[in-house]
């Protein structure tokens, strides 16, 4: 047994500023401000009261002068897209629906007039977007058209003789779904919308379309519904719209990637209807990056939960009558709670890496075709991942701190989950994003094999894996095959080894993509029916690549973070978090590895004995490892997590010991049998 | 490629019948009053509201005459304690909170009467349980000790020189807490406390404590808190009680199991502490059965919904311009709803045996020491896993539909599974309910091999597996050990094959059980400390063994199941479906049947892919399946099934087929270019 687990101690503030990434001052300053009680989420209010207190809510985050950090200085702003994502992911904890409601005013209304409107454009609405004069709906998804966007119904024809665009729901499908603020608040809408003029359909562009009037009232032309009530995120006023024969300026088309002259004469700078129509939906890449910073901001709220409560809830002990053993000691809840800790952990370090690189596009430093396609591939894999893993981890925290865990008026686990859950398929269902990287990790295969043969691709050798994650998105070059012949190295020592844990998951990537691949090519020349129905065939594993990809990726930025790691102690206990997340991650997929030789029989045993020890030996550094995600009793807002039951411990101890030594303690039945047969 | 799938036809009255089980009547009967509106759950109302309603609502239930079914005769019951936890189960979809404020009035307060009181305390308080009169607490847990019951810190201490019980709470961990009642409605609560008389702890027994007077204030010495807003279930008022020197006459123990006279002497018909503890919480088992039963209801609820989505709702299409396929379409899809249909299915069978079982110990047909120790093991396992698989089915549910699913007034996925959630920790963690399985696997095989030594046993052969399932509930010897040689039938022969799938299933849970029980076998002379230590290292795979018991409970029920079907369509249908539960389970565990040579690496890949078939071959019957649910749109209640997406759809096909007929559609932007290039 490893007699090192408490020679270590974790450098507490080191750790800190890991997490908190390149931003880190941004993410303190908005951390820091969200203590205040006036951004906090309310509890037992009927949903009418709900969205009033967040519309104030977001009037208080204009005064206090801490939104639009992404917008041009001339704007107020800082052109800092990475700082204002990393401060977006700090609200989730005060109040998930001001933040998913600032988010659509900010980052997808606001984000859209900016990124794809002209600099008039740019003056005449961005202020009152940024000071919510101007409160606005992001009216993209139709009731018939979730995902598949490119389909949508609505339409948005030029009427030359007027001047103007007629946007129009021709029918129920097309009425506009979902939107936040669309309910009550919105002034103004983008709207997407098929853009038509002289009878030719240039597909979905965006335009700004006037709602309701100073009183509220829609404008005319203009309907639409409430959502009622939700999930959760009840604080945001969802609806439906519709527009029948609605006359909009030609200057409303958000014209930066298409344009219309007074003509009817389209033009644009992107010739690919394709590509124009993906920078089009540029927002939703800034969403999916934000909502998976704060799924893993969230993952880490919900972990402090509840491995502070299983280091003071004590409950049954077979060993002593005295003093019962805290949850966390169990086997059982080690590795419900550590594991899980591991990977909030991976999830952390691969959105604070996802940051870097939607920084880097988004603020122009490197905004390549390429390198935004890829941020696109990284974003929906990682999106995915995480954001289920948040769902996870809420629900496992629920359940492990009991009936405590359910009364969500104190410790938020179930309001917080509700409010995530859309996380999921928000921005892009999870699946359906999934399916995106799987059809690019194909992609990528089949260029690099263009002219080979698939026999040679399992046996292929090629250049060594890229060291930093974000390198590339795709699919990653494997160094070697990985054949688990047993027996060379002692198991543990083979599991732990970072070379081994790369070649493990990079090797599985391309062999499942590999495998999709395969059964894909000899339909590849045939009608698109059957190419169809052989793709559906193999969906559900080519989906499963996706997710071995996303694995990948967290494996990857977990094994980067190690190395920036300065104290020893803090890296050694990490990289035990590593190697545990590398392997609890690997063990829910054991089969995949045994079957295909990767692991063999014998070492399967080994991992899953060394995997409880390794959770075992974290288990004394637990606390450390949540302290260290910074959050403080404001934050939290838990009766968990107020010491309030170990206090009640002790008073309860010392009942009982008071009780013993005044020798008046009722006897046990037991004894008493015992000394009266 | 199977040709058959659509030349067989479900009989879906048949099927209906096997759905709906032994009391099928009793269940239609309360399923068609639930269609009421005046049962329904409410949607943005405060708590204070949701508890009235649903106070009114369980007033509303007994003006109806259909609760009490378990209670005798003379009470306006019929003895039925079957019919009776089916009606429950029935509860669900109008309206959980009313279920549960149910539950814990008749089944738990009142139960606890009926089956801890005597006949004096039967006519002085049952009609008053029965007809509202006397809404009441089952005050068993405490702050301090939520599933360790026996460790209680309430005392009830025996006053010779008044005659009287003086029920005390000695320090905050010992208050009574999420007490269902106890925050607003309750004006008594049978209070679990430690006897004691004569300075001797007998261990915990009932009392009956008047908690409120008319006017609803606390008596003196009581006194609680109201737990606020919970994470569902906001129609029950859950509340804390303590007690601070509150006197009750001697005649309010129920004194069933414990009698105290008026001398303080403390007589008892089991003299085993530890059965008598046991007995003393029966009401948790018929608690642990009804939520076992409601649990497979809703999922079949929440699958109906996802289903008849999943077969309206178009998203996309690689093959064709012209319409979309539906999602059901979607190998992914598939996988995501017909495995799960497949595990609904199972959990249906497995608790309507569940329910036999309890019937023949409840209604006293059966009531042997035994029978009601298999009874607590076999609810305890199979509760755990029908609440597990239920908040796993309401989370794809609403994630396979999308924003529809989360729009909770209008689909209710998030509300029931809000109200679900807790069941995963009521009457006991699922987790700790699993160890109790567990426990008394290792029993069973230490009774079996008390001589033997280990090696044996894996290599051991023993009678052949009793065929139905509830002859035993404990650990099931195994025809023999399965081994896969690999290739002497067509895999998919042998994977369908029953006898084959049972050994798989039973000879996993009888290895997994005897590791655990080789591991603890050194220590088991050791000292109690040591015990616990090595005990603890392996919790987590015991508990992985009592998971592969509660499935294997599963697949035999199933099984049995297929036998009573008499169409033989259906017949077909349903073996696929058993087929489909089973591997689809293996898969999910695929990595221990490889690693333990149960699977060869090469039957491993045939049966993932087989399951794939599996999944599309049943993807035919998918609406038969769901519909033999038999749920209406009044029990259903959810915008997604009530065709209203079809209807769109419809409505949007026709406009664009026009547009097309009129040749005045838009040409689409590629076509243009192409004609202008």
């Amino acid at each position: 047994m490893p007699t090192t687990n408490t020679d270590v101690k974790l450098n507490h503030d080191e750790l800190l500023e890991h997490v908190l990434g390149p931003w880190a001052e941004d993410r303190r300053h908005v951390r820091k401000l969200m203590e205040d009680p006036v951004f906090h989420h309310p509890f037992n209010v009927t949903k009418e009261e709900h969205r009033e207190l967040t519309l104030q809510q977001l009037h208080e985050l204009v005064d206090r002068n801490i939104i639009g950090k992404a917008y041009p200085k001339e704007f107020g702003g800082q052109g800092n897209p990475g700082a204002n994502v990393a401060g977006f992911a700090e609200m989730f904890h005060a109040h998930p629906s001001m933040q998913i409601k600032g988010g659509v005013q900010w980052g997808l209304f606001g984000s859209a007039i900016l990124s794809l409107g002209n600099e008039e454009q740019h003056k005449k609405w961005l202020p009152g977007v940024l000071n919510m004069d101007l409160p606005g709906v992001y009216a993209m998804t139709e009731i018939g058209h979730g995902s598949d966007v490119g389909n949508i119904g609505t339409t948005a024809t030029y009427i030359p003789e007027d001047d103007e665009f007629e946007i129009h729901t021709p029918f129920k499908a097309a009425w506009k779904e979902y939107l936040g603020n669309a309910a009550l608040h919105g002034k103004a809408a983008v709207v997407f919308a098929q853009l038509i003029t002289k009878n030719v359909n240039y597909g979905v562009h965006a335009f700004f379309v006037p709602l309701r009037d100073d009183e509220g009232n829609f404008l005319p032309g203009v309907g639409g519904e409430d959502d009622g009530v939700k999930g959760g995120l009840n604080g945001v006023d969802n609806g439906r719209l519709h527009f029948t024969h609605v006359r909009i300026p030609r200057t409303n088309l958000l014209d930066k990637l298409g344009h219309v002259n007074q003509h009817g004469d389209y033009t644009t700078p992107i010739a690919s209807s394709g590509r124009r129509f993906f920078t089009m939906l540029g927002a939703l890449v800034q969403g999916r990056v934000s909502l998976a910073l704060t799924a893993a901001n969230a993952s880490a709220l919900a972990m402090t939960g509840a491995i502070t409560y299983g280091n003071q809830r004590r409950q049954f002990n077979a060993a002593s009558d005295i003093e019962e053993q805290v949850l966390l000691d169990y086997g059982l809840h080690q590795r419900r709670l550590i594991d899980r800790l591991a990977r909030t952990y991976a999830d952390i370090f691969t959105t604070n890496d996802l940051l870097v690189k939607f920084h880097e596009v988004f603020s122009g430093e490197d905004d390549t075709d390429e390198n935004r396609q890829e941020l696109e591939t990284l974003a929906a894999g990682i999106k995915a991942v995480t954001t289920w893993n948040a769902m996870d981890v809420y629900q496992e925290a629920r359940e492990a701190t009991g009936g405590a865990g359910y009364i969500a008026g104190k410790n938020r686990f179930n309001a917080l989950r509700d409010d995530l859950d859309i996380y999921t398929t928000f921005e892009g269902d999870n699946n359906v994003l999934l399916q995106l990287v799987g059809r690019r990790l194909l992609g990528d295969y089949s260029k690099e094999f263009a002219d080979g043969s698939f026999k040679v691709l399992t046996r292929y050798v090629a250049e060594r894996a890229e060291h930093s994650l974000y390198q590339r998105s795709g699919l990653r070059r494997v160094v070697q095959q990985v054949t688990d012949v047993g027996s060379d190295r002692r198991s543990a020592a083979w599991l732990k080894d970072t070379e081994v844990q790369r070649e493990l998951f990079s090797d599985r990537v391309r062999t499942q993509v590999a495998e999709v691949a395969d059964a894909l090519r000899p339909v590849a020349k045939k009608p698109q029916a059957e190419q169809a129905q052989v793709f559906n065939e193999n969906q559900y594993d080519l989906i499963k690549a996706a997710k071995s990809q996303a694995e990948l990726l967290q494996w990857e930025s977990f094994t980067d973070a190690l190395e920036r790691i300065e104290d020893q102690d803090t890296r050694k206990i990490m990289t035990w978090m590593r190697d545990l997340f590398a392997l609890s991650t690997i063990e829910r997929d054991l089969g995949w590895f045994i079957e295909y030789g990767r692991i063999s029989q014998q070492r399967a045993r080994a991992l899953r004995q060394y995997t409880n020890r390794l959770a075992a030996r974290l288990r004394p550094h637990a606390q450390d490892l949540v302290d260290a995600f910074g959050f403080n009793q404001n934050h939290l807002r838990m009766d968990i997590t107020s010491g309030s039951e170990q206090q009640r411990q002790e008073e309860a101890l010392e009942y009982y010991r008071r009780q013993r030594a005044s020798g008046e303690a009722p006897i046990p039945e037991k004894v008493y049998r015992a000394r009266n047969s």
